[in-house]
C-alpha cells in the first residue's frame, strides 16, 4: 500500500473556512472542478466531472473545522477503494491543511501523476481562500501530457 | 518506508535537456535554489542551501538523457539516508519526468510538507525548461508557514 501526503497553510482563513470549501459544492466547484454536484452531507456521494471522466466520493466522516473523509466509490479503477483524507487546525496565522489520499495498491506511473495534480489542486484551494479565485477544472494549472 | 512520488511533462524540451538541468550547477539553480555549489560529476557531492539550512546530495547514478540518482548525505534528519531519483524518458512532445524521493522512514509531517514543496519545485523545473526562466529559493513558491 502506498499513500500520497500533501501539507500547505492557508494565511487569513480559519479552519471552518477551509472546510467549508471542502464540505459544500460551491467550495469544491471553486478549487477542484466546476463539475461538481450531489450529496455533501454524511453518507452522501459528491460527484466530481473532468474533461476525461470522474470521480465519486462518499463522504465518510465529517467533523466540522477539524476533519473531512471520503471514501472513492466511482473513478479510475487505481482509485477504487483507496480513500482520502483533510485533516485541519489552526497554527499561529496559518489553518494547517494535511492531505493524505491513502491505500493506493500499488505506485504506479499514474499514481505519480496524481500525486503531482493534487499538490496543483491544494495549491487553487488555497489561493481560493487567500485571493477568492481558485483554479479549478477546467481552469486548473497543465501539468503534463495527462493534464 | 515512504516515498513522495511526482510526474510532470516538459513541453518544447527534450530527456537531454531536463538531463543538464538536473547535472549543471547552472541548471539546478534555475529551479531549485540560486545557492548550489558543488560537484556534480559520479560520486560528486552538490550543495543546495535554502533560506533555513541546506541539503547534500551525493551523485549515485547518472545515465545521460534517462537516470540522476541522489543519495541525501547531509540536511534534515529526517532526510539522511533518503534517495532522489529522477527517470526521463520522450513521450511525443513531452519529455516525462518521473520523480521520487524514497525511503523515509516514518510519514511525519514534515514528510507532507516536502512532497507539496517538491511538486512546486518540479512545476519549476518545469517552467525553467519551458520558458527560460524557473522560481528557485529564494523567488520560489510559498506554500506554508513552513515556507
Amino acid at each position: 500500500m502506498a499513500d500520497i501526503l500533501h501539507r500547505i497553510g492557508v494565511e487569513r482563513s480559519s479552519p471552518e473556512r477551509v472546510y467549508e470549501a471542502l464540505t459544500t459544492l460551491d467550495g469544491l466547484s471553486g478549487w477542484w472542478t466546476e463539475k461538481t454536484s450531489g450529496e455533501t452531507g454524511p453518507g452522501g456521494v459528491i460527484e466530481f466531472r473532468f474533461g476525461p471522466g470522474g470521480i465519486d466520493m462518499k463522504v465518510a466522516e465529517l467533523e466540522p473545522g477539524r476533519l473531512v473523509r471520503w471514501e472513492v466509490v466511482g473513478g479510475p479503477p487505481e482509485w477504487i477503494g483507496t480513500t482520502v483524507r483533510w485533516d485541519l487546525r489552526q497554527d499561529g496565522d496559518y489553518t494547517i491543511v494535511l492531505f493524505s489520499h491513502e491505500g493506493w495498491r500499488e505506485p504506479v506511473e499514474f499514481m505519480h501523476h496524481c500525486s503531482t495534480k493534487w499538490a496543483t489542486f491544494l495549491m487553487s484551494l488555497k489561493q481560493l481562500l487567500e485571493t477568492g479565485e481558485g483554479a479549478p477544472d477546467p481552469r486548473d494549472v497543465k501539468i503534463s501530457d495527462w493534464h
